[in-house]
């Protein structure tokens, strides 16, 4: 069956809040440097006020993906629960401006439009505190099945796990891309994330996932293991395709068939925020084109180089350009 | 009398939306590239709907200055009206962890808080639509008197005259700055606010305004003039100082007795928004501090170049290491 779209990316709805930050206010706030941490609204305030003068601008990791992804030229829909207020028409706004398809309708009661506090420190490295808001909310209803019928790939952040109610919606997403004959991603997002979820997670690369996105951090802890090799031959035993990411040691694409290396493109890193994101963008919008793998992965880290050499996860440059060389 | 501050800034309280944009979407938007364009609600959306993605961060013209100020090491304070929403939480956070001291009190009803739309064309002219949301009520109430008296500068942009409330606002502070045998500085905005608000404009420098700050454009507009030099003689006459900056050209210090030429500093010109605010903080910030007024001017030249590097009018460099030099 032909489908609409390319990508359909389904994540919190997250709206960043980006200040530079020294070291030692990591530590003041007890903040582990590169990790995502849940907080709750009282957290989140007294973050805030200890943060520096921020610049705001859309986030979420599946939505940041489907933004680089559209740049690309990928056609990519988006779902994502915002509520009914300022940061919410932010989001809206720029997802659509990216050119992807969004029609959630925002959350007319209940807590307001997510946000994410990130410290980028002087190593570029960034850490974030996520208030979840109306990501909470996301329901099953949500999931248009008719809009997972017509993607190709559906893809779902990890992430998506820390709001209980998502957790229906995700597997109801992945349930029906499945009987349509399309195909699942999944990116693990975090390590933390991974362990908090990890049965859940294991359950799902084995039994739901297609294709994988993790870094190195991600990889060992899904499969409790201390050396990336064996991870690596867990993995390959159990997804159609895994994207193993590490840094600026590059990239492996794994198979049953296949382990295909990938160096990291060269880039002069400002912020490490959406690096994650833009990597599966690129692969997606290549594998959906029909690319062969080790063209995927050149331009997952031709996207990925992007997102490191400016503070900002969504793309500032044409990447439809910058990909066009391979 | 000792001063608790050395300027007050009272400006619009603005979030500012930038975005980048092709020469040709101003043309289909009828804006004139680099003037600022007072819109309405439904004009606000109808050029929000057609920009792209964009970031948001703190602006207003002399919140920016206020902000850049207090980096360079002034004591600043700030008066302006935001509304109780997402985006006076985000305005208030950024001022006050810039280091001013901000406490106007947040409009519990009525508009929400004021955005300027920026659009940055590859050229780094900055082209801004200022929905004024909440700052139509900055009422004469919300300028503390004992705040005025306490500075050594009070320091209006004359973006302040759009919103009618304010223009009594603006008088008083000006008065009571005076009746303190404090200073009263002005920033003239832009040229199409100054042939909005001529008279009243001529007015006030002549009779109120110690220190006046202006563009090529918005002088000659003040005086109706044709050449520089006679836009020159005719404000030496009427202020104590005048700083006239001409962008790539530099700016002169103007006294009854003096002409001082100040060139501009170097700096790859990346988005030219915040650049006159920046000017007028570094100027102010050394005068406040007793510099003589080559040294002042050397400063504003300092804090324009650092402002036109990066996206986004408030400083991202260390302004007090900068200006260490002078």
């Amino acid at each position: 069956m032909s489908a609409s779209f390319d990508i359909l990316g389904i994540g919190n709805a997250i709206v960043d809040v980006i200040a530079r930050a020294d070291e030692s206010l990591l530590g003041r706030l007890a903040l582990a440097k590169g990790s995502m941490t849940l907080v709750d609204t009282a957290r989140a305030e007294s973050i805030y006020a200890a943060m520096g003068s921020g610049t705001e601008s859309s986030g979420g990791s599946a939505a940041n993906s489907c933004a680089a992804a559209a740049s690309i030229g990928a056609r990519v829909a988006f779902i994502g629960q915002v509520a009914n207020d300022q940061l919410g028409q932010v989001f809206g706004h720029d997802i659509r401006a990216a050119g992807v398809a969004f029609d959630t309708p925002a959350a007319a009661g209940g807590p307001p439009t997510a946000r994410c506090l990130i410290l980028v420190t002087p190593d570029a490295q960034r850490t974030m505190c996520t208030y979840l808001g109306a990501c909470v909310n996301l329901a099953e209803a949500a999931i248009v099945p008719e809009r997972v019928q017509a993607s190709r790939v559906t893809y779902l952040e990890g992430y998506l796990f820390d709001p209980p109610a998502a957790q229906a919606a995700f597997r109801k997403a992945a349930g029906l891309a499945h009987q349509a004959g399309r195909l699942v991603a999944l990116a693990l997002s975090d390590p933390f994330c991974v362990d908090r979820h990890r049965a859940a997670f294991r359950t799902l690369v084995a039994d739901e996932v297609d294709i994988l996105f993790a870094n190195e951090a991600e990889i060992l802890s899904l499969y409790q293991a201390d050396r990336f090799e064996d991870a690596l031959a867990a993995v390959r035993a159990e997804t159609r395709v895994a994207c193993l990411t590490r840094s600026e040691k590059g990239s492996v694409v794994v198979t049953p068939e296949q382990v295909i290396e990938i160096a990291a493109e060269p880039a002069r890193v400002v912020d490490t925020t959406g690096a994650g994101d833009a990597y599966a963008a690129g692969f997606l919008a290549g594998y959906t084109a029909g690319r062969a793998l080790a063209a995927c992965g050149k331009m997952a880290a031709i996207a990925a180089a992007e997102a490191i050499s400016h503070v900002g996860a969504r793309p500032q440059a044409d990447l439809r350009a910058l990909v066009a060389r391979i």
